[in-house]
């Protein structure tokens, strides 16, 4: 059989891992190897940047606090498990691959029964709890 | 066996179902289900919006055109199948559940192999080719 030709791809990441600096500035991010990482639940970890957002992966159990962002709406993407945003006028139940945005100004209670694993993009500096006394410290992995 | 009691979400979810209105306004965005509503390459569908910006789900194959985006930062979360970030220095080969940032002024050329599917955050108006000639109209989904 014939050595087969790389791929243009394949011959790109090897030039990509020779290229000085190329791999620290311009890599993937891998969400489950992230979250693999840390265990406790509501303490989301900065995982990216896009346009003066965090990109940050969390792992939820139990009851969060209600809570609203005055200045921002709230991305929730489920990568795993299911989780139920509760809202005052009702609720919002998420599976993997499902995105929910509770816009902003908008009371807003996470819940999820099992363990879940969740993709967050909000402002860099927003506080997860809509309250600095409360909210979980940024953590960047 | 005794009946058992729905949980809190399921009744919050009934309660969500009968409230006036709400479901147009509350809801999630199944992504595999919004893809399943169309077969065309590179041309995203706008899914839901967020802080400005349009979540939008897209299907490739083949090759890209080179482009940038001089004002923003250019978001790729794979859904599924594989897609290749070709940059000029390089390139960065995403799977499932794999994120990529290209950063603002950075020239890019995504390539996939065979179909891939993509969730892609870019703000409202950006023209995906980075040139009003050739980008895909703005499709609401």
């Amino acid at each position: 059989m014939p050595k087969q030709k790389p791929s243009r791809c394949k011959l790109l990441d090897w030039r990509c891992k020779i290229a000085t600096g190329f791999h620290t500035f311009m890599k993937s991010i891998n969400l489950a190897e992230k979250l693999s990482t840390f265990s406790e639940h509501w303490q989301p970890r900065v995982v990216g940047q896009f346009n003066g957002h965090d990109l940050m992966v969390v792992k939820v159990k139990g009851e969060f606090v209600w809570h609203k962002h005055d200045d921002t709406d709230d991305f929730f993407l489920v990568l795993s498990g299911r989780v139920c945003i509760q809202l005052r006028e009702g609720a919002v139940t998420l599976g993997p691959g499902e995105v929910f945005v509770v816009p902003k100004g908008v009371e807003h209670r996470p819940v999820a029964e099992d363990e879940a694993h969740i993709l967050l993009i909000e402002p860099q500096g927003t506080l997860n709890t809509g309250n600095a006394d409360t909210a979980a410290p940024r953590r960047v992995i």
